[in-house]
């Protein structure tokens, strides 16, 4: 984790967005120069702002006479924007310092991305900054804008509006920002998070969070840096009412690679990252228009209900592809139950379907109401939760259907419609004429229209459901460290944290063979310890029926590898059984996290796993549980009764705690865990430190 | 399978496509009737074609003297149009056939989609059309058009171009059009397939492909019919140069519900329908989206090469989530081999990253041709299969740049890049600028444009491996249908197709039991026959490891289940083995399938399944298993020697033989085959039949 950004103490950003006297340092004549660029767009702003530029040559830029040096000022200094080559850089942010700058923006690169000697200087440069109480964004960035500031600090204008766009990368920014545009979504603010050194993700999402111009954030990040204080400060956004939109790239083995040679980031493995989204409520995204596509759907201010949507088309084609992609994006498109059925069937004509898709099948072009009737309809089911227009609604307004004269009825109706939807269900439209009139009565309204199905159905999954699917518990006190991890100190850790093993001795003698099978009942099985992976290199035997057999296999075992000390172990009863695997992994940004899956041979190519942020509760590890798809295995299966499920998320719970409480510890886990109707205990264990 | 398109014999469609004398039946002068809207279609074409209008009441329908009965005719009709009310359609078919009509397209709706008596009717009209050697699109279709003969007979017109469309949806068809429409793209021909209750989607592909006006076929279905038939057709097609991109609807449970509803279409199981598919080398697409953005990819004529694709950028950002998105759907980004990294680094500059994604960083900017250089170079490339330009591209030619006047630059880099394109690897341009001047030059020269990388990355995954995954073995005759699928016959069914099974005795007394005890070797297993699902009932009891135990478990399953005989069984040692499923179904549509997968409990859940038309051969069925996720299982792992994936492969070949050598076979599964380094051998099976 980044030590300069674990700070819980909320700073004061307001130099940053509304600052009083900007000085640009680096201000250039030269076109091709970003201290021309930047100069430019700042001087927009000189009604609201003073704007000093600054270069050591003097002389005028764009209009304005230049100030040679800092030290000349005879204002003190709110912000700076500092732009001149990477030597001049200490020079120029210890300059505004002693002007008394409170906040500095460095588009300057070369330091911290740039290698071992690039990170000392800039973190060198950033105690100085913290030492004066100033904030700094950068290096390495691409700028920052308010838009209701007039804070125009960056070399690209942003059309105005409710999102706060927080970007890692600037072309992205410009991408998002004609992406808007199309849908009639704008910037609140933007902030270029180059290298993150001082303010970072976390300060700014609180600081957009309270910005009364924003209505959302939208995040593009490779890097999440402090990925519990991005946990921490976007629940909290949230909870007050912000949703976060948040696209973090290098997901794949090539993405990631990818953010390494472009910013040196490191990127967080993507469940992990997930897991953090769906902890904070943030709505995670693949891409840009995703991002654009999530927040105009967000515009309707509709409270997620559930997975289950009606489908409502004239014409089945249409009908038949949403259902299709619905269900594809894990959404549901159930029957609608009778009553629902009943409602349809009388304000619609006989041929219409009303199971779901409900198919106005040519009703909508005998009375355009139809559409409105129905969807009127779908909003007061109770067996609804979000709901789909799809197909042809516009055409009748768009001009392209000539001969019905139902253009305007189309537009009454699509009038009803955004006032049946203001403030409901999680609504999307799909038409085939996305530009007609009565999809423009629909858009101005904020009933979100798509033209192409697959973008109403990931708008409609980001916002008819939760994105909160987890709660987040605070990281405990770092217990005393483990020292030991052979394998009977790590299954003694892990034991006393909570989780139940199968009897066992460790031995390092026959005569202690000889006294652990007294003890301990067969089938038995035995295990040569001290090996790298012992059931790989055939260390572990299983199923001994009695004593004669242990010994034997104890004598083999000592003539092939001749292991320091062996474990004796009681067998349990694999039969109905089922393995789960049980594990937590110490992630670079993230912290500790805790995994569950099915176990065995099957974890690593099935990869039905589930990861969370540790620690977890019981009640979350059950959850965590039934999410895995192989948790159809847990009911009764059979004719065997139910898996104790409760007691693998004891378990789940005790593991996450453990690793929470133990930075130390780079990887733990159980594999197997079994899981049978009477309980779970544990079969294997291994801890891996630092 | 449908008796009526299982022929073989290619019937003459020319009269469809390219009629001399065209009546219209049921032509109307009112506007908001399906027979004016045709009629006014039709006479669209009256300079190539005669066009006759019919109604009953005679007078004037558009200008046009209207005859009021087909009888009157002195002319023979080649192609009649019928749109008569559903009572007098018989009447009207009987009356063109008379005059001769080689073809008919009966848009009137109500028959063979309406229930028993109105399927009845439908076949009755069939055989009579047939009998008179005439061919009949319909009924309850929306017409058919050919755009290069001037041919309208449907009530919307469609952009001409090189793509037949041939659609179960008319609403579809206008939205695809509109969508080729944005793309450069139009239609050759379009035919609305209907009930397909004479000409279906085989005959129309088969006429399709032959058209010399027509590039590729577009394919909209919800009910495929003859899969079979679908299969052949378009293997041919694509064999022969014309592309085949299928939209194959009803996927879901609620697409399948709404295709039903809409046509009274059965849909196949989605996984037999991408089977069909990639056994004919056919392209499946999700959306309408998709199914335009791949045929504007195809228009590059790249030959499939594979999954290796090269990321190009300028700027990280727009290359992380390139390669994220990439990754998701299949394909690789994997690191460029060092001679291809010298190449890049020789005609870029010392900033840009040249591993993959290949970030210019900067060196675009500084001179445009930097992209066309590194294009032409990943072009050569051998470890390339693929290109991905992503990002800025465009932006300098866009206009929303005006400083840099790198426009032309720009251009010109695009002429270039072009030229490079032509003919090679699959290739796919996401700009941020899809309408700036350089992005319309590569457009224009036929490299596919797209606003969005997640359109560029579908339309590259769709052109960059071949679809073509699967051989095609033609059905062998029926044999002599299995009568007796009690659990000893099937076993013995299933053992002479060439599966091997452990040694088992089926047995009826104490008697029996003792005998078989002698002759089989322990452990046994014991599973009580005769019983519907005998594992969930406890009626196998695996283990036995002596006849004292076996003799106690028959005892005790006669009590508990009283079964009317029972299987004595060596049992396989599991240990190291793998377990898989292997099985065949039925499937309404495409006949025999076959399929293989994880076996065990962990079948339902997990969905590791591949299923293939069946027979294949072992060499298919080694593909399939070899796609498998649980493949990575298949190798050696944890020092087990690899598994005999061959013997696994046969054993799959000899179902999937015995299934299409049996129509009278729903279901056959053997689970578990039992996997191991020396052999596969089968430890249950059954048979359902029809």
């Amino acid at each position: 984790m980044n030590s300069s950004t674990c700070s819980h103490a909320i700073r004061d950003l307001s130099a940053l967005f509304d600052p009083g006297h900007i000085v640009v340092v680096g201000a250039s004549a030269d076109p091709s120069k970003w201290g021309n660029a930047v100069a430019l767009q700042a001087l927009r702003g000189a009604d609201r702002h003073t704007i000093t530029l600054v270069n050591r040559r003097g002389g005028e830029v764009l209009g304005q006479q230049v100030v040679a040096s800092v030290g000349e000022l005879d204002r003190p200094v709110d912000l700076a924007v500092i732009t001149v080559p990477e030597l001049g850089l200490e020079e120029a942010v210890d300059d505004v310092l002693a002007q008394g700058a409170r906040a500095i923006v460095v588009i300057t690169a070369g330091l911290g991305e740039s290698g071992e000697e690039g990170r000392a200087r800039q973190d060198a440069l950033i105690r100085r900054v913290r030492e004066a109480g100033a904030v700094l964004v950068g290096p390495n960035c691409l700028g920052i804008v308010d838009n209701h500031t007039a804070t125009y600090l960056s070399s690209n204008t942003f059309r105005p509006g409710g999102v706060a766009l927080l970007s890692q990368s600037g072309n992205l920014a410009i991408e998002v920002d004609r992406l808007f545009g199309e849908r009639g979504l704008g910037i609140s603010r933007f902030v270029s998070l180059g290298n993150q050194a001082d303010v970072g993700l976390v300060e700014l999402i609180e600081a957009c969070a309270a910005d009364e111009h924003t209505e959302a954030v939208a995040v593009y990040v490779e890097d999440v840096r402090d990925g519990r204080g991005f946990v921490r400060a976007t629940a909290a956004a949230v909870e007050a009412g912000t949703p976060v939109v948040v696209l973090a790239a290098g997901a794949s083995s090539a993405g990631a690679r990818g953010a390494r040679s472009h910013t040196g980031s490191l990127t967080s493995d993507a469940a992990v990252v997930a897991a953090g989204c769906r902890a904070a409520g943030a709505i995670q995204v693949r891409t840009p228009r995703e991002l654009a596509d999530v927040l105009m759907a967000l515009r309707q201010h509709a409270q997620p209900r559930g997975p289950r949507v009606a489908v409502l088309t004239d014409g089945g084609g249409h009908g038949v592809i949403a259902c299709d992609v619905l269900e594809g994006a894990g959404l549901q498109v159930p029957a609608l139950g009778p009553a629902t059925q009943a409602t349809l069937a009388e304000v619609l004509w006989s041929q219409s379907s009303v199971t779901n898709p409900v198919d106005l099948a040519g009703a909508g072009e005998m009375d355009p109401q139809s559409y409105a009737r129905a969807f009127a309809a779908l909003q007061r089911a109770d067996d609804v939760d979000a709901i789909l227009v799809t197909g042809y609604f516009g055409g009748y307004s768009s001009g392209q259907d000539g001969l019905t004269g139902l253009g305007p009825a189309e537009c009454a109706a699509a009038k009803q419609i955004s006032v049946d939807a203001a403030g409901h269900k999680p609504v999307a439209v799909q038409s085939m004429f996305p530009e007609s009139p009565a999809c423009r009565i629909l858009a101005e309204a904020g009933v979100p229209v798509f033209g192409a199905v697959e973008d109403a159905v990931a708008a409609l999954a980001a916002t008819a459901v939760d994105p909160r699917s987890a709660s987040v518990l605070a990281l405990p006190a770092p217990a005393a460290p483990v020292t030991a991890v052979d394998y009977t100190s790590s299954r003694a850790a892990i034991a006393a944290a909570g989780v139940p093993f199968v009897a066992a001795r460790e031995i390092r003698s026959a005569a202690e063979l000889h006294e652990a099978a007294q003890e301990l009942r067969p089938p038995y099985v035995l295990k040569a310890l001290g090996l790298l992976h012992k059931s790989d290199a055939g260390g572990v035997v299983v199923g001994l029926p009695d004593r004669e057999a242990l010994y034997l296999a104890y004598a083999q075992l000592s003539e092939r590898l001749a292991p320091p000390a062996f474990s004796v172990e009681e067998m349990a009863d694999l039969d109905g059984g089922v393995e789960l695997i049980v594990g937590a992994r110490w992630d670079v940004r993230f912290g500790p996290t805790v995994l569950v899956g099915l176990g065995g041979t099957a974890t690593e190519v099935l990869g039905d796993v589930q990861v969370a942020l540790a620690p977890v509760d019981a009640a979350e590890a059950e959850r965590m549980l039934r999410r895995l798809r192989a948790a159809a295995l847990f009911g009764e299966h059979r004719g065997r009764p139910a898996l104790a499920i409760s007691s693998a998320a004891r378990a789940v719970a005790a593991v996450s705690r453990l690793a929470a409480a133990h930075p130390e510890v780079a990887e733990l886990e159980i594999n197997p865990l079994l899981l049978t109707p009477s309980g779970a205990v544990a079969l294997d264990a291994r801890i891996v430190t630092h």
